[in-house]
């Protein structure tokens, strides 16, 4: 047994929580991917024990991937964001729920377009009240780069949480995962890092290129 | 004459101001520091050619100054900004206003507190009318860095405008004063970059530093 927390991927399927399942399997950590239909969550295991050689990737349905784990990532599109999240309200309670949610509104996913309040995380915070440490994390890491273990991910990860203590839990899963991470503000300042989603979406398409990011400077 | 416009910079006693008008009168541009108090853009700019070695920086009352240049860079209090944009409204005609506002509210200047519509400089545009040609610029780089020539700033611009010639115009003056500089989509997208102010306000004060900064990565 590993002293390293069960981590499940809600969303895990898709490109951008598959990839981040494949890293976190990758640092060690035990992770259950979590999808509505229960077959595709354990074929998408399959596949990434078989990329990393290990056993260490379970799938399951959403309810119970929530329930196994101690933290538990959401990585769903915007439109399921509140639905989901919702349904695992039980199994969340007292647990780090780290939403890399991006509120964007297709066709135009290169322009700011802010959800009510802001922030689609923030906005989850309220839904889901205390009992749920919400942490906004990883919207600007590029799924492209995720998928390669030959790629180095030249993108930070700015962390906003109320809950500064669950913050840096994540901020050490980020850092588990080779990638530097900062403490960003309480949970309102997702705004900034969601909406700086489209602006990346927009450099891509202008520099075509599959994969921009950010790096924070200036710390000495 | 130099063929590089004449620029002026209103609020350019400020500090982000007078490091931005440093910058540009460096890079051989004649710069007219514009405040209500001409006698205090004056002293500025007085400040400014000593520094130099030059007499390219003059100081002018604000609505002289928009008159005289062909690029207007905005660099007053949030507070203070839509109300000195509408009063230059008839000089800005037919210009590129370049606004660095970014919408802070003290004393939480840490906190994302989105204005109405989410980007204050994209409000600006909605007043200003399709006449003046606005353009988000500069509000991630630091005025502790711009002053101070043997600093390289260590921070790119990203630059928001519905009039992407404009956007332009403004990358190549980022790019005179060596900065890397990358069109970030219409004038909403200001939205992410203002906000991202706050948390890099919080990051310098978690990190204790002077002015952390962003670069756009994987541009290959």
């Amino acid at each position: 047994m590993s002293d390293k927390p069960t981590i499940a991927v809600i969303g895990g399927t898709g490109a951008e929580g598959s990839g981040l399942a494949f890293r976190l399997a990758h640092a060690g950590h035990a992770v259950v991917i979590g999808s509505r239909d229960a077959a595709k969550a354990q074929a998408t295991a399959a596949e990434l024990n078989a990329a990393l050689g290990t056993d260490a990737v379970r799938g399951a349905r959403s309810d119970e991937a929530a329930a196994e784990a101690s933290i538990v990532l959401l990585t769903v599109p915007y439109a399921a964001q509140q639905a989901t999240a919702l349904d695992l309200k039980d199994q969340l309670r007292g647990k780090i729920l780290v939403d890399a949610t991006v509120p964007l509104v297709p066709p135009k996913v290169g322009r700011v377009q802010l959800p009510e309040g802001g922030s689609a995380v923030a906005q989850l915070q309220l839904l889901l009240g205390d009992e749920v440490k919400v942490v906004a994390a990883f919207q600007n890491v590029s799924a492209h780069h995720l998928k390669d273990l030959g790629h180095s991910i030249d993108c930070d990860v700015l962390v906003c949480a109320d809950d500064v203590a669950a913050a840096e839990t994540v901020i050490g899963l980020a850092k588990a995962i080779g990638l530097s991470a900062y403490y960003a503000g309480p949970v309102a300042n997702s705004a900034a890092v969601e909406a700086l989603t489209s602006v990346l979406i927009t450099i891509n398409r202008r520099h075509k290129v599959a994969g921009s990011g950010i790096r924070i400077t200036g710390l000495g």
